[in-house]
């Protein structure tokens, strides 16, 4: 059996509660899809409630992709209360490298929090880990050797690195992995890369002490999913999207052996 | 001829505005199935317009699922003017339970204002009633009897309560009704219960009088779609979310008789 | 060739970056819609990044459909930026006429920005150019001859101005053209109008010399769209509304010749 179904029937029996602090663009895909691949959504943007929220929950999931003041201050003060619980955090920075806003919030939620998997497109990854990168609105340009920016982020900040791509690469430390198949389809509808950050959580959540494990394993649920949905040939980004999400839910564990 | 089918007849004919101040992530959802059952939505979660805005409503809907300061300033704007105009107020209390910013939020509002209908789940419900229970998340525990919070709750405010589960509980002061059908599937999408309240909006705000019977018609409507659609066997929780939808649209008030 | 067609393709070439402050209600609905007929869309509200996201843009659309104060702020600031860069500022004045709020925020964008197109309907529209009209939250009432109002808004704003009805009007000071075609069902929805802004701001992005020219392909690229979703008889709203999602994407420009 193989690591990735076992770690999908965890995800399953554990039902982890994702807390998420995200933009306003996707938030209903990233609930839905928390709550088809196995694990329960909860969204809630408000410091008067951050830390207590996170306190009921197994993951964090932070995306800045509509990044305001107040969301920042909520993102600092139930990451700190993660932090404390041992509860895994992971980090989407949408759009980081665009504007300098976006770019220095990651970076301080990089500072001060301990994060646990940052999952971007080649040029958030680049971006953070220093190097001149171009991200057009929330698209990523070109990055050479994404391996490089990569292993730098991830040997800077001691978390996993996730970089979502054709395919997806996983760094912690001297540990590595692609992630293949998927669809080239996954990139028509807006929201795939914020989905992929969900779904990591729900599998972070379930499993928090092997993080590497269960990124890999959660993007390659994600990128099944994706390849199945995209066999059957549906018209349109939309009806592919809805498939996408019909898949995470019928995904067997067996479909992963 | 039916009280639910002679309500949904006058929901189409009155097509009540309904106004929403609600949370980011299922607003979409409630906006679309305002309209599909015959009603108007608007969303306005402005304190700078709130007291104009619901002066042109038949109703409020209150939804406190991504509660933020400025929005319970709007909520307190929006209800009172509702109060003073006699436009009927839903309250949709989501995570009461779950972090104390919610519940007192919550019990905040039904102290401040006369609400007309309190729609929950069991927890979020008991939790209003002063019982202890479990909120995860957004989701509800275990509550053994919901009669009990409901009537409860009901007396203290004065107001319907409707407690949503398997099957749906309308209770007003002596007044009690279940709401069987429906489908397991109304659980597989997030949402269902944010779309619940915006369909006791609608039916309130054509039916402001009786609002006891306009929240049992409402329910039934909304189940009787879910069933509906159930039985078509759609694949997939979007699938099935969006076939519910058109059946909101398509029943007529014979198929309700 | 036809210039509808032309510019179709020009806009699939050019790929413009149409950076939205708009609502939350529809923000997903109008990222999509930007991305299928061939833009790229990004979402950003905060004063914080407003002017650098827009520099990086093509075109800026504004949207005032969950008007907030810091919004207001960030619309400033972006239009103001996008003025200077001569980025072309489409305007969608959701629910002017609704509240005094939205109609002085409309009038006021109106009077410290240089907007390229102002894209409403008919109520919305008559409030701006001074008009009495009706405007139930955000759906218009009876204007009798819209021509009037559009002429005056045009020429007392120098901008182009379109009117969304059973058929389309743009007018720019002499200038003015009808789109025919589309279908009933666009109303069955919620957002369509908002789309229809995205649409606009994609092709003026990738045609900025040419808003009238612009607006006019872009309503009729759309109106075919709903139209030949329209034609494949989809079973309710949401399916019409996806079909015609997946039409934008689908239509060549040959099909519009």
């Amino acid at each position: 059996m193989s690591v990735t179904a076992d770690l999908l029937r965890h995800v399953r029996a554990r039902k982890p509660l994702v807390h998420h602090i995200t933009n306003v663009v996707t938030v209903s895909d990233c609930a839905n899809a928390t709550l088809y691949v196995g694990g329960l959504p909860v969204m809630a943007n408000s410091p008067e409630e951050a830390q207590e929220m996170v306190g009921l929950a197994q993951a964090l999931v932070l995306n800045i992709g509509t990044l305001h003041t107040e969301q920042v201050e909520a993102m600092l003060l139930a990451g700190g209360r993660a932090n404390a619980l041992g509860i895994p955090i992971v980090l989407d920075p949408v759009g980081a490298g665009a504007t300098s806003y976006r770019t220095q919030t990651a970076l301080r939620l990089l500072r001060e929090l301990t994060i646990t998997v940052i999952k971007g497109n080649a040029g958030e990854i680049a971006t953070l880990a220093g190097q001149r990168a171009e991200v057009r609105g929330v698209e990523s340009g070109q990055v050479d050797d994404v391996t490089i920016p990569a292993k730098a982020l991830s040997t800077s900040t001691g978390g996993v690195v996730a970089v979502t791509g054709a395919r997806d690469l996983v760094v912690q430390g001297e540990l590595m992995a692609w992630v293949e198949g998927g669809s080239p389809r996954m990139r028509t509808f807006v929201g795939s890369g914020c989905v992929a950050a969900s779904i990591v959580g729900a599998f972070v959540g379930a499993y928090p002490e092997h993080p590497f494990e269960a990124t890999v394993a959660a993007l390659t649920v994600y990128r099944k999913a994706a390849e199945r949905a995209a066999a059957r040939n549906p018209e349109g980004p939309v009806a592919y999207r809805d498939l996408v999400y019909a898949e995470l839910g019928r995904i067997a564990p067996e479909d992963l052996d």
